[in-house]
């Protein structure tokens, strides 16, 4: 037996994609339009208040094409809390003008590939920032799934420890050569939604994306092991462009 | 020829999810989800009895993330048991407010990699609790189907009796490290149900479920010869819970 | 080239998967669901005096899980009156009640290889027994369509056919084992459906269609060779039964 | 670089596969309904006008399974012509009450493995025939798409010319042999529809499909090389039998 | 690790595909078709207005077949103007009687495998009128993705980079014998969409579509590395033929 990676939990995370229902939206009167608005706000605030009190994180992008009209990037302390909050926004008269897509359930992972030696991850307060972190209000945001690779000779969970500590080093390295270009959080899935981890990214420039996970496709952690899903790219929503999106 | 792994057999399993159809539920009046409601009391109650008369088992779960809102597993001595127990519920007044998303048909199964040696199964009383099993109800659950993969080298039906059989020690040695944090039902479902078995693990931590997914997966039985389907994670359902779950 | 098979070919099958749609079930009239009722009442009547009349065979089976609520399993002696008879099952006001899940056209099959050396097959009375054979009305039912593998070095097709035809024996002979236990119908589709067979068990007990399945899977033929589609499960459905399925 | 083949094209084709949406068609008006059939009938007899203008062809069968209730394969001098064609059919009262659930497009193709050499194709009126055919009018049709393997050592485009051409040769001659007995029409797709070509047959008996599609996957071209999509089949539907099948 | 190839970058592309909703097209009144017309060609003659102020380009073709019945193919500076523009569009009337169906998010890109050695791109003229190109008006469009392979001995991303060089200049070179017949469009999309590059080509006569991509599958390039998504086909749709189109 392959020696298992060591890693380290944070927040769990719900990703929540979903489209609008514009032929609903513009067959409702506009009190009922006013009265959806005012709790999709009343949520915008509540999350906000929780991201304040330190107590989770929410990110909220549109995404660009058919697949989604938008996300919700949802970090919490416990799974109940994602349930609680995806079923409180479930029952609102504004969720009912929109269609599910797409949904991933992960928890904020750091892998010990990263780990200072001699330092106590509890006790290392950069550490736990980013396993608790607030999440990025950058211009754009890109979201993907991915597994590594067990097929024939390009196996990862076969090969020595060493030989993936070696890879995953080098993979890293173009990671920081995209240091305050690109902000990454990577969220473990084993055990929790279909793919093994999601990769979320925040950047000012979605070209950064791009030559970033372009650059690393090259690498052989990538080449030889990297399985991706669906690409979501899209845009900041803040409150008052998600008002803009949805007025009519 | 490969000789086959001799298998028991307990009862019959139905894991049904679904989703709840909130636009319909909104719409109804009060009187109809009272109805619906109190039917569904009937339902829970009916099937904590038969759970009292050691004549079958249900769990009750939420589910987290748009996979499903919530899922019946339910354990009963025949299929036409399962049957039964899912056409009553589907011609309910509750059914009619959810959409039925996943379903899978299996039946408790133990290998004989697991068995005693010089006792007879049938009159061995922890096998017999094991096959029979009532669900716990621990805060959490996890499933998941899986296959052992037939894929050029990594052909798992025809390797020698005894590679299995070493190897599935190993594999069931990972398990025993978890000896109470996770309770895990194996259900069997070639020829019932479209992959070979279920996997139904029960916590009261979902980190549980990740780390000991995670660390099997190094394990060669899992590395080399694991095929996995959906993961679905939720949340106990207690009678209360659930009522709360769809009061609005 | 390697040889093709020769094979002998008999009526012609159409497997129709169905769910019931309990929503509109529910708001009928009773008027309506009796007039339905009637219609699929004249239907079962009709199927079964064909099959009286040796002019083909219907097995009626409940599928348990969410794939399909019910299965009509037809067996003609052309491809005409099998779609004469799904569309005039289309028109019926029961009809109008189910949704269509799945369907298989295919022909009852048997390989040369269980052909007797020196026998005529077409004077032969238990091969014309085996090519247009009346349905068990067995408790159980089990179905799921098949190929043989051509990927990489498991290509079935590019096997000598001495290698075909040994490999077949052995794989029988399991089958042999559970003669009286479960009744095999197979059915060849290459050129008329998706898979290259499908195969249709019959059983007074579901157990044996897992048992049998799953001993299969380690012979070469099955671990090697072989896919297979999805699983459909489920109990016999006389017409009172029907009856009571239906009820609400 | 692997020479490529060359191809002589004809006429392109759509074939356009629908349902019909039984409960739309019972809730209509019998004048609807005659509206409907009338608009139906106007558009077979001016698919035979243009047919017998040798401006193109038409060929309407019923497909057995729910996969499909009827099928139209169209062929013509243009993809605008294609176009025109299903939009204005779009458009009708007929269509309405239809559901699209596959179509391709494509174009006759005859591969140069074919031609006889020293023959101008542009001049040989069996090859123009064969390019711009008028369509059988035979009791059967089967139709499904393929491709040409890319996968390790089963690569067809990476064989050498001479090694494809032997191997065409060989098939082509397992065709011969149902030379009579069954009219194959290969379409071309690549760069045009989702898989490299589609295959159109048509027979008097069905059986002939079965047993000519089973005997070439022994074949090294099918067993190594040939992918194939979902398998269409059905019977002849001349404007009689197609006012039948509406008949309610 | 192998090197990554460089990139230039121009506008982003929104491929938009839709189908016309016929049904609720025919429920409509006249005047609310005639409403939803006029903003359709508001939109069309603000996207032709910005083209004319070359701050983007704009291609609307129809397709042939079920898949959809037409694309808007464009291009932006920003991902957010293709966002805004996507959502201008999902709120206008015109698009509640369509039906989305598939999108594709990239970015037009040139490879260094084209570029002039010493000569600065941002200062070429030729390379930046192909980085931001006004679209063609061409008779046909065809679409598709395309992934380069990852497969055991077929993983492009693990090849020198003198070989991918060399391999890429010999692709090339067939496309450059179909200049003139031919307009290619590559788009990347590693990062922003499910596929690697999508590939838009335009011409006078589709024959060339299919002539180009089987020409190249030959191509080691191709024959090994490329993998490919669904293909869509259609012809120009002008205003006057697009009014054409959903007159009724």
């Amino acid at each position: 037996m392959s020696e298992a990676v060591q890693t380290l939990e944070g927040w769990y995370a719900l990703h929540d994609f979903r489209l609008i229902d514009w032929n609903a939206w513009h067959a409702a009167t506009p009190q009922e339009r006013k009265h959806a608005t005012e709790e999709l706000n009343t949520f915008l605030s509540q999350w906000q208040q929780v991201e304040n009190d330190k107590l989770g994180s929410t990110a909220v992008y549109s995404i660009v094409g058919q697949k989604a009209d938008f996300v919700f990037m949802q970090l919490r302390e416990t799974l109940e809390e994602l349930n609680d909050l995806e079923n409180a926004f479930n029952k609102s008269s504004f969720a009912a003008f929109t269609i599910p897509v797409y949904s991933y359930v992960s928890i904020v992972e750091l892998s010990s590939y990263l780990a200072k030696p001699g330092v106590d991850p509890a006790e290392d307060p950069e550490l736990q920032a980013r396993l608790k972190p607030i999440l990025p209000k950058a211009k754009h945001i890109c979201f993907y799934p991915m597994n590594k690779r067990r097929d024939g000779n390009d196996n990862w969970y076969m090969l020595p420890a060493d030989d993936r500590k070696t890879m995953m080093r080098s993979h890293g390295m173009i990671g920081r050569t995209y240091a305050g270009k690109v902000k990454q959080i990577i969220t473990g899935s084993v055990g929790l939604d279909d793919w093994e981890w999601g990769v979320t990214l925040f950047s000012e420039d979605p070209l950064h994306f791009k030559k970033l996970v372009y650059e690393m496709r090259f690498d052989e952690v990538s080449a030889r092991f990297g399985e991706f899903g669906d690409f979501y790219v899209g845009n900041l929503l803040t409150p008052e462009k998600f008002a803009q999106l949805i007025q009519v």
